[in-house]
Parts: C-alpha cells; structure tokens; sequence
C-alpha cells in the first residue's frame, strides 16, 4: 500500500525563461489548470494519502496550495538553486515513513502510470517509456533482469537502451535513505547531484533484488516533461489531448444519484475496488481495516475517544447491532420515532423483545423537545434512541439537545446518524453521544457493504459484559476480536472496504464542513427551483437537513412520478419517491459526488416536467 | 445491462485466399489463439452472458468453438454466400432478445471499446476510430449531433469524416428489427446487403435521437479488421502487440491467494464492480439480483425447485440466517461438530437460546455415520446441521448420506455448503438439503459481501410462521419482501452483487464439473509434492475434498510458518496456519481462479523453503 507521494518541485525552470522567473514550472497551466494540481489530483485518486512537496523557487506559490488541499506537507529546500533535485528529495526525506511514489513537478502524464507503479511486484520501480524524441530524453541501461544500472541524457554512453526515464518512481523508504546516504558522501566531489545519480548509484551498487530498482516500461506511455517552450507546445497539442482520451475511455458513465443513499461517487473510488486479490487476515489488510476505523473515529470525536467498530452489512445492520448489544437486560428504551427509521429501532427492538417505548412524533414537524425530556425522566428510562437525520423526509431531530439532556440524567444514547454522518460535523463527547452508526455508502462517499458503529469508549466498555442476543452483529464480539488480532471475526468485505478508504482520502480533503457547504449550495438551488416552480415542500425550510428535501407531489391529475422518474434517468438522474404514509411526497438528496452545477441541471429537468404537465 | 453479443461470421473471407478456403477467417490466429476466441472471451469477460454467432462458411468451426464455451448459440446462414453479412445477422435476430453488442468475427481489438460502449449513455452505438490507414476504410459520416449519417468505402462521397467504423456496435433489439425489416424491403433490389448499409438507413431515416446511431469515436484505438495478408501481417507485428500492452497495463497484480477464501479471482470480476452508480431500487438493479438468484438456485438443484435469498454479508451470516430462521420453536436440534465450523453452529445456536445437541467428531477421521443416525433417532431430534466441507481440514461430511437419512424420518435439514457449493454438485432434493448456506467469495470466485441461503421451496414456506429471532438476519422477511418488490430489504453491497453476476457468468462457462476438475488437478500437483517432501496430510487421501489440504507441519526445529508464509508472499502467494486446537497444520486451499501451473510453482516454493531448513 503505498500513502505517500513526493514531488519534487524547487528548480528554478530557467529554460522556460520569463514564464517561470517568478513561479514554479509546477504552476504552467495546461487544459486550464496547473501541471502540478493535475498531478496532486491523479496522486490523492490513486490512493495516495499524504503528498510532501519540496520546494525552492517561488515556494509560496506551493504554500497556496498546500492551502487549498488538506494532506499536502511542503519541505522547503532554501539551497535549491546550489543542490539540485537530489537536495530537494533530502529535504523531503524525514517526511517519509514508507513506500512512496516520487515525481518531478514538470510533468503532464496519464494516470495509469501511477496504477502500474502501485500494482508492480517490486519494491522499488522507475517508470519508463519508449521512445518520445523530446530531445531532452534520459536513456535507462538496465541489467537482464531490468534492474537500473545506469542513465544517461547522452545515449552513446549506455552500451544499450532499455527505456526513456519519465520522472515517476516508487521506492522503498531505505532506498531514499540509500539515496540521501550517497548524496551527503558525494557532496564534496558533487554538490549539485540529480536524484537519478543517486539512484543509478544505489541500484547498482546494490546486492540484491530487494534493494534494486526495476525498470517498468511502458511502451506507448502518454507523458511529457516541460522544460522548454518546445516541450509545452507538444504537450498542449499532442500529449495532452492523448492523456484525456485515455483517461476519458477508461472512465464510467456519469450517473448522479439524487436517491437518499447509495450516494453518487467518484471515479477513483470506484477503481479503489480494483486490487490485488488479499486474504483479509494479512496484516497489511489489518493495516488499511485499523486506519479506516482510526480516521472514522477522528470524524466522529476527539482524538483517543472514540472506537469505531466495523461490520459487513448496510446501515440497518448497524442499528441492530445498537439496540441488541448496547443495552443491558432490565434497561428501559425511549425511541423517537418521526419516519421510517425511528420506526425501524422499535421493530428491531420488539424483535429482541427489550422493554421499550415509542415517542411517536411528525415526520415533518419539528420535534417538543420538551415533551420528549419529560417523557424520559417521568418514564425512567434508562436507554435513549434517536434518528440524527431522518432520511424519510429531510427532517433534522435536535439531537445535541436532547442527547445532551440525557446525560444529564444518566441516560445513554442510542444514535441513528446514517445519513447525517460525514455531511453534519458530530463530535460525540460534546454531543453526548454513546453508540452512533453509519454506514459506508452515504455522505463518506463510498461504496455499499461496510456497516459501522462508532462508541465511546467508556460506553464500549459497559457492553462487555451485555447479554449476547445475536452472533453476526455483536458489538463486543467485533470489537474484542479486531483489537486483538487486527482481523474481523467473519470475512470482511475486503473491496467496499478499499473503496471506503479512498472514500475518506477524499473526505479529508474536502473536509467535512467543506462537503456540507457543497451539499448546501446544491441544497439550494434545488431550493430555488421548487419555490420558483411554486412546489410545497414537506419540511419547514429552517428545520431541513440540506442534505434531502421531501417535495409535496403536485395535485395536476397528469402528475406522475414514474414518469417525472424516467424522463430524470433519461438525463442521467435517479429519484426516488417518498416513505410516508400520510403525504404524497417524493425526495430530493444531495448527498454524494454532486456539484451544484449537476443540481441546476437536474432543476432544468424538473421544471421541463412541469410544464409539460400544466 | 448488455446480456447478449452477435458475431457475425458467415463470410468467405476471400481475400485471404488459401487461409480461409477450408476455415472461417475467425479462426485464423494471433498471439497463439484465433482470433474469434480472443473476441469470445473478451466478450465474455465484459459482462456479456450469451454470445450468438451467425455462421456460414465452414460453420463446423463454429459447432466446435460452441462446444468449448458453454453460453455460446450457432445460427446458421445458409446463404452467407449470397446475402452479405446482413443476411446472417437476420439469422440472429430472433435470438437476441434486448440489447446487445454486434461484432464483426475477423478484427483483434483493445478490449476497452467493449466498456466504452457498454458504458455509453446511447442506446445505439457504433465505436469508430481516427485514421489507420489500413486500405480498407469504411467511413463515417455524423450529423451535428454525432448520429450517424452516411458510411462510404469511397470518402469522396461523404461531405466530412467522422470517424472510421471497427466493426463493433451497440444496438437494441428495436433497432436490429428495423434493420431486418429494411433488409426485407430491399431485398429484390439488393440482394446482397452489408450490415453497415442497413445501420445507415435506419439510423438516417429515424425521426428521434432514441433510434438513431450515435458515433463514438477513440481517437487512438488499438484495432484492426483483417481482409487480406497485409492486414494481417499488420495486425500482428503492431497493432497485437500495442493491444496486449494496453491490456495489460490495466490489468491487475496477481496474487494467488491459498487461504481457504476469500479466493483469488479473475480481472473480470474485480472490473466488474466498477460500474456506472445506480440506486438499488431502480428496476434494472432488481432484475440484476433477480438473475443472480434464479442462476445460483440453478446451480443448487432443479429448475423451479429452490429458492436463493441473498443478503450483505459473510458466510457466517448465512449460517446465522439458518440457525435463527429455519427452526421453530419446540424444535430439537443435533449439530455435527467436526471443526471450527460446525463449533460456530454451536455458537450461534446457543445465543438463541434454540434447544439442541452437539455430535462431536475428530476434525480429521471420517464422521461415523451410524452413530450420528442412532443418536438422530434416539434423541427424537427435528432438525439437523451439519458442515458439507470442514474448511478446517478439507474433510469432507458424509452430506448426501446422511441428509437422505433425515428426510427419511421427517428430520429438516441444514447444511453450511459455504466452501462446497460452486466446486462439489449438489442437487438439494436428490441430496435432501432443506437449507444450505454458502458466500460470493468462495468457489463461485466472486467478491466478499454477498451471503446467500438456498432453500427448498416447501422449507422455506414452512418458515413463514417461525419466531423473527432477529431484524437483518431473518430469512422469510429477506425473501418475501424481495418477491414482492424485487428489492432487498435494506441497502444490498451493489458492487459485490455486479462481482457476482460477473463470477456466476464465469461459472457458467467453466461448468461446476469444469471447476472441480482444474481444482483437483491443483490438488494432485500439491499430493505429489507433499508426499515427494515427506510431510504428513492430516485427512486421510479418500476423505478430503480436493480443494483444502490440511499438511501436518514438520517436526524440524528450525520449522516456522511465518517463514514459510512470507517467502511464499514474496512469490505472490499467500498461505493460512491451521485452526486445530490438538494438531500444528497449515493448510493448502486451491479455489479460486488458480491454475495447476501456478500450484506447480507453488509446490517449488514450498520444496525451496523446506530444503532451505533441513
């Protein structure tokens, strides 16, 4: 698994003249974007977590960045105009904790690269093409088993040829600590050293296959390094419009799921699914099953205090882990239920036939706060659940308050936050929240199939001892067994979790208060449209989550929602219709990989729809 | 979803002279394999469930090619040499029954024109590339909208060049009857009609978007059609070459996984999951599931006579499915426990609270039958659990036996076939399983996530009434509400269900027989090796299951299995210790898409690392 990637971007790019004396050759702009956001962007879809920049030239240029993206860490090289690139990749060196993906700033290339680096077999891989005639090629020799054993910008030197270095690299963490080791050897005799002399040096130096670097070719690569006018022009008309065709065919039909959940996800995502066949009790799949809990629980609390426990299963699932391991035998249960989730909690618990009572409230209505405190303490109730979002209509439950009143008076609580999850930001220790379960396929953005509950840690505890009312979804079960042996009681789903890993990458980057202010401004002008079309919507706008709106149908006898959902899908959009009983309604969710500019498109749709009826 | 493919291969091949006198131009070969079977699997390997070939010239070809594939159907055009390929694909029609792909049987091409098409928004489709220069152009012409106008070999006859036709298209069932009908029209007139000509009218001629012939267009597709020798010689010193390195280039690291599951898989599985966003609920989704189910009950006995309900999560989610679903109150139950499996049946049992018994029996000494059928009687029991295959050993149950026995005396029977179903045959009523649980990641070579319960139609019905122990787990609610609505009742993990759609086509075509013969062969290359080294098998020869072999580890001091696990790592493959409390094993699993050469290589990495300690 490789979770970092260094680029290296110091130099001056002095043959590029006036375009760079005051920027770094990174910032060229190609299809209307930097070369070296383009490649930030592909690093973080290809799984990478973390991407250390070093810097020189223009640094501040790179700070911006580092702004705009989460996960970005600068190491600047304040000798860059003396070290060269090697210098560059010292100063990055001390950043690095493993096996990473190491690239030069100047490069436009296509993404499928960087998946042949992660996939190779070998530890340490440099990629290589055939031949570019850029007239700036650095030619790789390489031994019978394609080990790098020298380069050379001048071909005669190289008693044969064997590829075109393109400037993308893995490597070992002890082979950068090889590479750096050479560097401060070398630094009387070379104190201006490029990191492919270090490499050459170290590869072939080396004694064995382990610490050698491969050469992997690939034969008709689309790529071009910028370092002079001549490059850019070749890579603005002729590489550039290659890499988008390749990444282009390779991509999947764009359909924008305006259902509430599974949710639209991201390309990279989806291939995130696409690995190496894993037995999941190896430890590097313990690795990626801890840090996916371990990041989970960040989003859901303070560092340290919350556990968060994965099953395999939807969200429901999750719930009925909740209300079967979470409350002990003699509790007393107050569930709220305002639509079909709260619903739901009664049904799971009558089936475990645990002592409970149902607060019974609209589903569109806000919820007495107040009626809901006296029933708790005039019932003695011991036990409190609630739905955070309640998907059946866009309705936003006074959680906080209410979960806070409960701890007050001893009460633990019990949340449904499937759908507010990773869209609302939730820290269960100011929010007194005990036992909170989501799922993987809502507002993480990330595929079907992992279940989870996240707890705190001392109310964990307490269910050690609880009675065992199922075996599948037991909490303390899960949570004993993984904490022990890094691995899941039962197979895991290996794949869903791959892609909920990349699913959280990209929720770390966007941040969770950045996705709430993308779901709002879609929020909104689904909004605008309904008001404009004079459409009622169920929920009072004030009380609305802005992550699904329930519209009231229309009376128009020619109203259809069949119809008004396949003239949706024709244009690529899925709805979905209501869940109440008493209100003929149907949903608008946002949540998921949706830009507001998909949103106003969808609104189009919705408003040909409606004139095609009046 | 694409379903069906058409090959048209009726022609004469002519221009190949001497090559195709006495053989279809399909057969001619590329890369050690002809050409059709490149396309056939490439076919096979993007989703497609049946291929329909129109055959001609040397047709007995093709009958030999349909006896190799299963799911592949002949329609013979017996006057290929008058009617031009059009007439053969009239031939088809009536065969194809929604939409599906069209291709010519003489092109090598990249197999991401496939996806690019299945992908395509368009319901219609014609994949076109830029220029080859190959002689032998077919030209497209579009209107502005990119459908299509006009085809010509002469491109002085169309106003502007859209693109070159491949010679594979998307069409749907309405369309292709347009085609058929135009075809019948022009008959007099034109008695020998291309396909292309026909695609053109119709296209042209049709008054909405939704019948007209949308061009897609790669610009640099890796393809070519092979007419005459020097398409040929190009076809096989560039254009094959550049296709096998785009393949391969996205194609997955192998890893040959001999733990027992989840079980290595094929590229086309683990693509499959990466798929266009759909909301479960949708219509097309269902009939997904819908068809997975009916082909997994075919797989597990006569058609009409067994039920398959699916749900998200592992193996021993089914099981728990069974224990908590299938057995009434008042029941008395007898669980064989030979391992760690039939242990875990114990388990789930006693959380319910369910009254019954436990047959222990040595987890390597064939079970004595006559002792569990005395104890079956003598206890007066009601039901019966028991493991088909102990994945703990590779022991294999008396199952048939002894379930036989059960029906005989009234005894409802359940059988956790997790690691038998897909590589053993089993028929539920020939062999009287009631119920019988088993998972995607087993030998049916699919992705963690999806658990599944077969059950007789006259069981299942029996469990109507029987007490809801649990919420996520309970079968009849799982099974009636996916009857009533063709949805799961919660969220299903849809990737892993397309995975499995994807590895069920796969089954289909090896044939379960198939499957166990490669297993066996696996099988007999590990004896040969393990008795060459001199280590002990724990399950006697006659009694193991040909597809775990549990290996008494040696006595040597120097002996480690972590050793041993991490230098088979090194060689892609990954190993698994024993779970016995009374015996030091590792066990060998060979399921999954693992050939005998693979365990030859296998079984050299184990003899290395055995010398490497004696």
């Amino acid at each position: 698994m490789i979770r970092q990637a260094v680029i290296m971007a110091g130099g001056l790019g002095s043959r590029l003249k006036g375009r760079t004396e005051a920027m770094p050759k990174g910032f060229i702009e190609i299809g209307g974007k930097a070369i070296v956001e383009w490649s930030v962007q592909k690093l973080f879809a290809a799984g990478v977590e973390e991407i250390i920049i070093g810097t020189g030239h223009c640094s501040e240029w790179y700070e911006r960045l580092a702004e705009k993206y989460q996960c970005i860490k600068l190491a600047r090289n304040d000798r860059y105009a003396e070290t060269g690139s090697m210098g560059t990749l010292a100063c990055c060196a001390p950043l690095v904790h493993g096996d990473f993906l190491l690239l030069e700033s100047d490069l436009i290339y296509d993404s499928i690269g960087l998946s042949v680096l992660v996939n190779s077999v070998e530890t340490n891989v440099i990629l290589a093409s055939g031949p570019t005639k850029s007239g700036d090629e650095v030619y790789l020799q390489t031994d019978d088993n394609g080990y790098l054993v020298r380069h050379s910008k001048n071909s005669s030197t190289l008693t044969r040829i064997d590829g075109e270095l393109v400037g993308i690299t893995k490597l070992a963490k002890k082979t950068l600590d090889s590479m750096v080791a050479y560097c401060l050897d070398h630094q009387k005799d070379q104190p201006k050293m490029e990191y492919e002399t270090a490499m050459s040096a170290v590869s072939s130096a080396s004694p064995d296959a382990a610490s050698k670097i491969h050469v992997e070719k690939i034969e008709h690569y689309a790529w071009r390094e910028i370092d002079d006018e001549s490059h850019l022009e070749m890579a603005s008309s002729t590489v550039y419009p290659l890499i988008v065709e390749n990444e282009k065919v390779r991509s999947v039909r764009r359909e924008v799921l305006l259902n509430p959940g599974p949710a639209t996800t991201t390309d990279s995502v989806k291939m995130a699914q696409v690995c190496a066949d894993i037995c999941p009790r190896e430890k590097e799949f313990g690795q990626v099953m801890e840090w996916v809990a371990s990041e989970l629980s960040l989003m859901a609390g303070a560092p340290g205090r919350i556990e968060t426990v994965l099953f395999g299963g939807s969200g429901t699932a999750a719930d009925e882990v909740m209300i079967s391991s979470c409350i002990p035998d003699g509790a007393k249960l107050l569930i709220v239920d305002n639509g079909a989730y709260g619903a739901r909690f009664a049904k799971i618990a009558s089936v475990y036939k645990l002592d409970f009572e149902v607060h019974s409230s609209s589903g569109y209505l806000p919820l007495d706060v107040a009626a809901v405190q006296k029933k708790l303490i005039d019932g003695a109730f011991t036990h409190f659940a609630i739905v955070y979002h309640e998907t059946t209509t866009g309705l936003l439950n006074p959680v906080p308050e209410l979960c806070r009143f409960c701890h007050a008076h001893g009460i633990t609580t019990i949340v449904d936050a499937v759908s507010a999850f990773a869209a609302i930001t939730i820290d269960m220790d100011r929010d007194c929240i005990d036992f909170m379960a989501s799922t993987s396929n809502k507002n993480i953005q990330g595929m079907a199939g992992v279940a989870f509950v996240f707890c705190r840690k001392e109310a964990l505890e307490k269910t050690r001892l609880y009675p065992m009312r199922n075996y599948y979804l037991n909490l303390w079960d899960q949570y004993e067994y993984f904490r022990k042996t890094k691995q899941t009681r039962f197979t895991p789903p290996v794949q869903a979790l791959y892609a909920l890993r990349q699913a959280i990458i990209e929720t770390k980057i966007e941040t969770i208060e950045g996705r709430y202010e993308r779901y709002t401004a879609c929020w909104k002008e689904l909004v605008q449209t309904v008001k404009k079309l004079g459409l009622e919507m169920l929920v009072p706008e004030a009380h609305q989550s802005h992550l699904i709106t329930a519209i009231v149908e229309p009376s128009t006898p020619s109203y259809s929602f069949d119809a008004l959902h396949d003239l949706a899908r024709k244009h690529q959009f899925t709805i979905y219709p209501g869940k109440l009983s008493d209100a003929n309604t149907f949903r608008i969710a946002n949540i998921g990989d949706i830009k507001p500019a998909e949103m106003k498109r969808f609104c189009g749709v919705l408003e040909q729809y409606l004139h095609s009826i009046r």
